[in-house]
């Protein structure tokens, strides 16, 4: 058998009493943190323009705009929503896969709502949506994303499709054809990285899914082998001998990648290379309570491979502020903490704040990085004091990573904190009491009903 | 100024005026070809099949569906328009770059509809995306093929995102961010040639355009340096060093390339490669008039590339018939004609043509191939007839290429042909009427109304 075929036996055949129920807590968390995220989303520039560009295109009222006020055709709810989901970059990580809940949860939304399906239902989707693009990552070498591609949005369209083939219970040749239509739907270049275009790779990747999933079911043809063939998705987006197809038909469900990759949650709404430092400082804040005009000076050591990707020096806007980790730092002395408001323009743009990010310092001491090692190097915090004390923390695993993972106190938290910026306090707690107990729902038409409708007017 | 900056001014200034005729010429000619094998496609399955996807996903009435009988959200019904216009592969093809029409054409249709653009506005974009098309095929070497890319789709979906930025007035800042936009949703694996999905890549880089172009309009940012960029168009869809910026940046509208490659249009529903043994096989019955009892055995004299595309020995379907040399000689012999009704599945499986296709022989007398020398090797039919005759043709290049054209006459009548697929004899001549003076009408609401709504009720 094929390894197209096995994946698609694999879609087909999998139930939630097959799957741990250690696979299905992380699913969970992934679906509450990934909503909260939307939510807070589709109150961004990015969120609003695309829920405009949704509203002017039209379409039957079928499933809702999150934060928008209306419902609209399948592919148009799921390529804005999943644009929304990924337009903080405060959503969830995963090895080897990029951001594994953004391009599945549009697809869990909109056809969930559609089809009226159980909280398992949802549940089954997302994982095997979840394995089947964590498997085709584990199967490449780094150099598919070194070439160009965003990982993201190429895996995603893939498990885009299982979660939607899974939801619309198709069998195991429908399957095939819909994973088939979807590999010559997958696309995403690095290159629009810092822009919208980033966040909308998740929304595109969730739309793929629906349309593969949805033509296939009408009886429209594809390739049965596409991940396998000749021209196929492993050959075309790999460099030639730079996967490992055994990676994927010898090892789905076995071990579960929800439970052997696990899937980091993101404290921060920022640069996932800036939380060890962030986690470092406020545990130095939280020890010994300093105030921001103590500070004389911040030093922050730490592999070099983290300003390659940090850029900015200075921040000038909420989005640079991101990827700025004196601006990072400096405003978790500030504030205290880093949240969404953090990162807001006017957050970014208070003198004190600009004036301690320049008292920061990022050192390199150590002759390799971390993407030569692959393993992570000491990151240490140093504060300066006017008093002359020297203060220092390190670092290990950031926050929120499977190995130092988020209590589900603080990712109800950090839900609620996200929704915040769309519901009222009844409606942030109602939907989360609704996520809480996912399994049980017999379908998400209350928690949508509120996502789309009841957003706080003057957000509009 | 960078390239994609140029590509963008190029878009933007470019207007009716400026276009030589003989591109304009061109252009209408592609357009009418087009635009007959869109209806015919409508008929197909793959047409019946995206048709009812697009009326599943619902969307506002936007824009027409082709032999459909609805309207629909832009990008849906680019989506299923652009699939039905690749369906029968009986639409036209260019050096470098695959098949140009088809990805143009439903941008013009939809887009072309809600802003009620004249004629010349529609040839104005068609003109503009073809230029962009064609110059990225040409400034790739054919490792982008060979890769597994489908040329059509990819550079189809750039020259979509140009034709709908043109008629949507973008300005140059807008028209760079749809390029950006569109780039990160080019896609298409030839893995999936000869199933549906591969005419679905000409709907997928229509929708792709229109999705890019309209979510610029709202704002949305992307790249602006999407061509040139390191992890940009041309790098990750070439592999290195093998793609020629210059040939985009330098070349653009100098010369154009609606003259410099033109257009071929073919004149048989069925793989180009087959198309010089039948232009040879039709000039001997012309000359001869035989029937096929008199024939007792056919060669045919070609480059052995053909067999490498063309693979099957026997057709048992129409989809096979069309990648069958035998088979095209056969039914050329029994029918005196290659058209729609000769790919019926009835008329390949009717002995008569079944027996004779037995008795073709293809041989390679090359040492290589027209892959191998980029020219012409010669192409012989020689047909040996009960009576002893022989008779023998050669052929140049094929019927409908730039240096053998089409005659306008041939071009209505191959319109015609496919037209009455779907529409009754006065709608098929007020259709042809309206396109022959494209460039005078105010908008093409009367041609879309009988497109979607006018089809015989029978074949809905």
């Amino acid at each position: 058998m094929g390894t197209t075929e096995k994946v698609a036996q694999f879609i087909v055949n999998t139930t939630y009493d097959q799957i741990p129920a250690e696979a299905i807590a992380v699913a969970k968390s992934a679906i509450v943190d990934g909503l909260g995220v939307a939510v807070a989303g589709s109150q961004t520039e990015t969120g609003r323009i695309v829920a405009r560009w949704a509203k002017e295109m039209g379409g039957a009222p079928a499933a809702g705009v999150v934060g928008a006020g209306f419902k609209t055709a399948l592919p148009i709810a799921a390529r804005a929503n999943g644009t929304m989901a990924h337009a903080l970059d405060y959503d969830d990580v995963t090895k080897n896969t990029g951001h594994p809940t953004p391009p599945l949860l549009p697809v869990l939304l909109t056809l969930g709502e559609t089809q009226r399906a159980s909280g398992r239902e949802l549940l089954e989707a997302y994982v095997v949506g979840f394995e089947l693009e964590s498997k085709l990552g584990n199967s490449m070498s780094r150099k598919h994303y070194a070439h160009g591609w965003h990982s993201t949005s190429i895996f995603g369209t893939m498990g885009a499709a299982a979660a939607a083939a899974k939801l619309l219970k198709l069998d195991v040749w429908q399957t095939q054809m819909a994973l088939g239509i979807a590999a010559s739907e997958a696309a995403g270049l690095r290159q629009n990285f810092g822009t919208m275009t980033k966040p909308y790779h998740a929304g595109l990747a969730a739309a793929n899914g629906v349309i593969a999933a949805t033509l296939a079911r009408q009886g429209f043809t594809s390739a049965a082998d596409i991940l396998e063939g000749e021209f196929g998705f492993l050959r075309v987006f790999s460099m030639p001998g730079e996967y490992d197809e055994a990676k994927i038909s010898e090892t789905l469900a076995n071990p579960w990648n929800l439970i052997a990759n696990g899937i980091g949650l993101k404290p921060y709404p920022c640069c996932r290379n800036a939380h060890r430092p962030v986690d470092a400082m406020l545990a130095l804040i939280r020890a010994h309570g300093f105030a921001p005009e103590q500070v004389e000076q911040i030093d922050c050591e730490i592999s070099a491979h983290v300003t390659k990707v940090m850029t900015y020096e200075q921040a000038h806007t909420g989005l640079e502020g991101k990827f700025c980790l004196p601006y990072c730092l400096a405003v978790a002395v500030c504030d205290q903490r880093v949240g969404i408001r953090q990162f807001a323009e006017t957050r970014v743009r208070d003198p004190q704040v600009q004036a301690l990010s320049k008292r920061v310092q990022i050192i390199h001491p150590y002759d390799r990085t971390e993407w030569d090692t692959g393993e992570l190097l000491p990151c240490i915090v140093r504060v300066r004091l006017t008093d002359g004390r020297v203060l220092e923390a390190s670092a290990g695993s950031p926050r929120g990573d499977p190995d130092n993972p988020l209590t589900w106190e603080e990712i109800a938290d950090k839900y609620r904190d996200c929704a915040r910026e769309l519901l009222a306090e009844g409606d942030v707690e109602r939907t989360l009491e609704l996520l809480q107990r996912l399994e049980e729902q017999p379908n998400p038409a209350e928690l949508m009903e509120i996502l789309t409708f009841k957003g706080k007017p003057a957000t509009r």
